[in-house]
Protein backbone atom coordinates (compact mmCIF):
# COMPACT_ATOMS: atom_id res chain seq x y z
CA UNK A 1 0.00 0.00 0.00
CA UNK A 2 1.28 3.24 -0.65
CA UNK A 3 0.88 5.02 2.41
CA UNK A 4 2.03 2.23 4.77
CA UNK A 5 5.47 3.21 4.53
CA UNK A 6 4.99 7.49 4.39
CA UNK A 7 8.10 7.41 2.10
CA UNK A 8 9.00 11.41 1.77
CA UNK A 9 10.00 9.99 -2.31
CA UNK A 10 6.12 9.31 -2.84
CA UNK A 11 4.91 12.65 -1.11
CA UNK A 12 7.19 14.17 -4.07
CA UNK A 13 5.83 12.62 -6.80
CA UNK A 14 2.02 13.33 -5.35
CA UNK A 15 3.63 17.12 -4.91
CA UNK A 16 5.06 16.90 -9.09
CA UNK A 17 2.06 15.88 -9.98
CA UNK A 18 -0.54 18.06 -8.44
CA UNK A 19 1.30 21.08 -9.46
CA UNK A 20 1.13 19.96 -12.92
CA UNK A 21 -2.90 19.81 -12.61
CA UNK A 22 -3.01 22.39 -10.13
CA UNK A 23 -6.35 24.26 -9.61
CA UNK A 24 -10.29 22.63 -10.47
CA UNK A 25 -10.19 23.28 -14.30
CA UNK A 26 -7.22 21.29 -15.57
CA UNK A 27 -8.64 18.12 -15.52
CA UNK A 28 -11.78 19.18 -16.53
CA UNK A 29 -10.21 20.48 -19.74
CA UNK A 30 -8.80 17.20 -20.31
CA UNK A 31 -11.81 14.96 -19.67
CA UNK A 32 -13.39 17.19 -22.11
CA UNK A 33 -10.28 16.82 -24.93
CA UNK A 34 -10.78 13.17 -23.82
CA UNK A 35 -13.21 12.17 -26.74
CA UNK A 36 -11.74 14.19 -29.29
CA UNK A 37 -10.21 17.32 -30.27
CA UNK A 38 -12.21 20.47 -29.56
CA UNK A 39 -12.20 24.57 -30.62
CA UNK A 40 -11.57 27.04 -27.58
CA UNK A 41 -15.20 28.16 -27.77
CA UNK A 42 -16.60 24.33 -27.61
CA UNK A 43 -14.38 23.33 -24.69
CA UNK A 44 -15.43 26.84 -22.68
CA UNK A 45 -19.00 25.20 -23.07
CA UNK A 46 -18.34 22.07 -22.06
CA UNK A 47 -16.60 23.41 -18.91
CA UNK A 48 -18.97 25.00 -17.42
CA UNK A 49 -18.18 28.26 -15.44
CA UNK A 50 -14.90 28.49 -16.94
CA UNK A 51 -14.02 32.05 -17.83
CA UNK A 52 -12.33 32.77 -21.22
CA UNK A 53 -9.41 34.44 -19.40
CA UNK A 54 -9.29 31.35 -17.26
CA UNK A 55 -9.63 28.87 -20.05
CA UNK A 56 -6.74 30.78 -21.91
CA UNK A 57 -4.24 30.94 -19.32
CA UNK A 58 -4.95 26.44 -18.52
CA UNK A 59 -4.87 25.30 -21.96
CA UNK A 60 -0.88 27.47 -22.08
CA UNK A 61 0.06 25.27 -18.86
CA UNK A 62 -1.59 22.00 -20.22
CA UNK A 63 0.56 22.71 -23.45
CA UNK A 64 3.49 23.74 -21.36
CA UNK A 65 3.11 20.28 -19.37
CA UNK A 66 2.74 18.91 -23.08
CA UNK A 67 -0.68 17.44 -22.08
CA UNK A 68 -2.43 19.14 -24.78
CA UNK A 69 -1.37 20.28 -28.44
CA UNK A 70 -2.53 23.06 -29.88
CA UNK A 71 -3.13 22.75 -34.15
CA UNK A 72 -3.65 25.45 -35.98
CA UNK A 73 -5.26 24.86 -39.26
CA UNK A 74 -4.67 26.95 -42.45
CA UNK A 75 -8.06 27.60 -43.20
CA UNK A 76 -10.31 30.79 -43.79
CA UNK A 77 -10.67 32.21 -40.98
CA UNK A 78 -7.25 29.91 -39.29
CA UNK A 79 -8.86 28.19 -36.82
CA UNK A 80 -7.29 26.36 -33.49
CA UNK A 81 -7.67 22.61 -32.54
CA UNK A 82 -6.82 21.75 -28.58
CA UNK A 83 -6.15 18.01 -28.39
CA UNK A 84 -5.04 15.53 -25.78
CA UNK A 85 -1.54 14.11 -25.88
CA UNK A 86 -0.64 10.71 -24.98
CA UNK A 87 1.24 12.01 -22.12
CA UNK A 88 -2.74 13.60 -21.29
CA UNK A 89 -4.17 10.39 -21.55
CA UNK A 90 -2.20 8.46 -18.99
CA UNK A 91 -3.67 10.47 -16.43
CA UNK A 92 -7.00 8.42 -17.48
CA UNK A 93 -6.99 6.19 -14.00
CA UNK A 94 -6.45 9.15 -12.66
CA UNK A 95 -9.79 10.92 -13.88
CA UNK A 96 -11.31 7.20 -12.76
CA UNK A 97 -10.31 7.27 -9.36
CA UNK A 98 -11.25 10.50 -9.09
CA UNK A 99 -14.52 10.42 -10.71
CA UNK A 100 -15.33 7.26 -7.83
CA UNK A 101 -14.21 9.18 -5.22
CA UNK A 102 -16.11 12.31 -6.49
CA UNK A 103 -19.56 10.11 -6.37
CA UNK A 104 -18.50 8.56 -3.07
CA UNK A 105 -17.86 12.06 -1.67
CA UNK A 106 -21.43 13.52 -2.68
CA UNK A 107 -23.22 11.09 -1.00
CA UNK A 108 -21.46 11.09 2.24
CA UNK A 109 -21.27 15.09 2.32
CA UNK A 110 -23.65 16.78 -0.24
CA UNK A 111 -26.42 14.24 -0.45
CA UNK A 112 -26.80 12.77 2.70
CA UNK B 1 -13.58 3.40 -19.79
CA UNK B 2 -14.69 6.27 -18.02
CA UNK B 3 -13.83 8.81 -20.81
CA UNK B 4 -15.21 6.52 -23.35
CA UNK B 5 -18.55 8.10 -23.09
CA UNK B 6 -18.09 11.63 -22.52
CA UNK B 7 -20.34 11.38 -19.95
CA UNK B 8 -21.55 15.07 -18.45
CA UNK B 9 -22.58 13.17 -15.01
CA UNK B 10 -18.95 12.02 -15.22
CA UNK B 11 -17.44 15.14 -15.18
CA UNK B 12 -19.91 16.57 -12.38
CA UNK B 13 -18.98 13.75 -10.35
CA UNK B 14 -14.65 15.18 -10.88
CA UNK B 15 -15.61 18.12 -10.08
CA UNK B 16 -16.98 17.73 -6.84
CA UNK B 17 -14.03 15.77 -5.58
CA UNK B 18 -11.36 18.97 -7.41
CA UNK B 19 -13.47 21.28 -5.49
CA UNK B 20 -12.98 19.39 -2.40
CA UNK B 21 -9.45 18.76 -2.78
CA UNK B 22 -8.74 21.88 -4.31
CA UNK B 23 -5.12 23.33 -4.22
CA UNK B 24 -1.85 21.63 -4.29
CA UNK B 25 -1.91 21.02 -0.42
CA UNK B 26 -4.93 19.19 1.01
CA UNK B 27 -3.77 15.74 -0.66
CA UNK B 28 -0.16 16.42 0.97
CA UNK B 29 -1.85 17.12 4.28
CA UNK B 30 -3.51 13.63 4.01
CA UNK B 31 -0.72 11.87 2.57
CA UNK B 32 1.03 13.39 5.74
CA UNK B 33 -1.81 12.08 7.95
CA UNK B 34 -2.21 8.71 6.41
CA UNK B 35 0.54 7.26 8.47
CA UNK B 36 -1.11 8.60 11.77
CA UNK B 37 -2.55 11.39 13.67
CA UNK B 38 -0.10 14.48 14.00
CA UNK B 39 0.02 17.48 15.84
CA UNK B 40 0.33 21.11 13.39
CA UNK B 41 3.67 21.68 13.43
CA UNK B 42 4.46 17.71 12.55
CA UNK B 43 2.50 18.54 9.67
CA UNK B 44 3.85 21.62 8.57
CA UNK B 45 7.12 20.12 8.94
CA UNK B 46 6.29 17.37 6.29
CA UNK B 47 4.32 18.95 4.06
CA UNK B 48 7.41 21.40 2.89
CA UNK B 49 6.71 25.25 1.43
CA UNK B 50 3.21 25.33 3.43
CA UNK B 51 2.73 28.64 5.31
CA UNK B 52 1.43 28.16 8.82
CA UNK B 53 -1.81 30.17 7.88
CA UNK B 54 -2.27 28.24 4.98
CA UNK B 55 -2.04 25.05 6.51
CA UNK B 56 -4.65 26.19 9.00
CA UNK B 57 -6.63 27.19 6.53
CA UNK B 58 -6.82 23.77 4.86
CA UNK B 59 -7.11 21.84 8.01
CA UNK B 60 -10.35 23.95 8.42
CA UNK B 61 -11.30 22.77 4.74
CA UNK B 62 -10.43 19.13 5.07
CA UNK B 63 -12.75 18.86 8.43
CA UNK B 64 -15.81 20.78 6.47
CA UNK B 65 -15.39 17.76 4.45
CA UNK B 66 -15.01 15.11 6.77
CA UNK B 67 -11.86 13.81 5.36
CA UNK B 68 -9.96 14.36 8.79
CA UNK B 69 -10.67 15.14 12.67
CA UNK B 70 -9.75 17.70 15.11
CA UNK B 71 -9.13 16.19 18.74
CA UNK B 72 -8.06 18.37 21.76
CA UNK B 73 -6.87 16.65 24.62
CA UNK B 74 -6.65 17.66 27.94
CA UNK B 75 -2.99 17.92 28.58
CA UNK B 76 -1.54 20.43 30.61
CA UNK B 77 -1.53 22.75 28.14
CA UNK B 78 -4.08 21.45 26.14
CA UNK B 79 -2.71 19.66 22.79
CA UNK B 80 -4.48 19.25 19.75
CA UNK B 81 -4.31 16.30 17.21
CA UNK B 82 -5.03 15.86 13.49
CA UNK B 83 -6.05 12.43 12.15
CA UNK B 84 -7.49 10.89 9.47
CA UNK B 85 -11.02 9.87 9.03
CA UNK B 86 -12.27 6.60 7.32
CA UNK B 87 -13.42 9.00 4.62
CA UNK B 88 -10.18 10.41 4.09
CA UNK B 89 -8.70 7.22 3.99
CA UNK B 90 -11.09 6.62 0.63
CA UNK B 91 -8.65 8.65 -0.88
CA UNK B 92 -5.97 6.12 -1.24
CA UNK B 93 -5.83 5.11 -4.83
CA UNK B 94 -6.41 8.53 -6.03
CA UNK B 95 -3.45 9.46 -3.93
CA UNK B 96 -1.60 5.71 -5.61
CA UNK B 97 -2.55 7.02 -9.05
CA UNK B 98 -1.26 10.77 -8.63
CA UNK B 99 1.85 9.43 -7.28
CA UNK B 100 2.56 7.03 -10.58
CA UNK B 101 1.72 9.75 -12.65
CA UNK B 102 3.99 11.93 -10.64
CA UNK B 103 6.92 9.76 -11.42
CA UNK B 104 6.16 9.60 -14.90
CA UNK B 105 5.18 12.80 -15.17
CA UNK B 106 8.36 13.49 -13.81
CA UNK B 107 10.48 11.17 -16.79
CA UNK B 108 8.59 12.80 -19.17
CA UNK B 109 9.03 16.76 -18.25
CA UNK B 110 11.12 17.28 -15.36
CA UNK B 111 14.18 14.45 -15.79
CA UNK B 112 14.58 14.44 -19.59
Amino acid sequence: MLTAGGCPKNMLSIKDALEALEGKWKLLILFSLSTGPRRFKQISKEVSGISDKTLSKELKSLEGNQLIKRDVQDSFPPTVNYSITEHGRSLEKVMEELHYWGLAHRRQIIGK
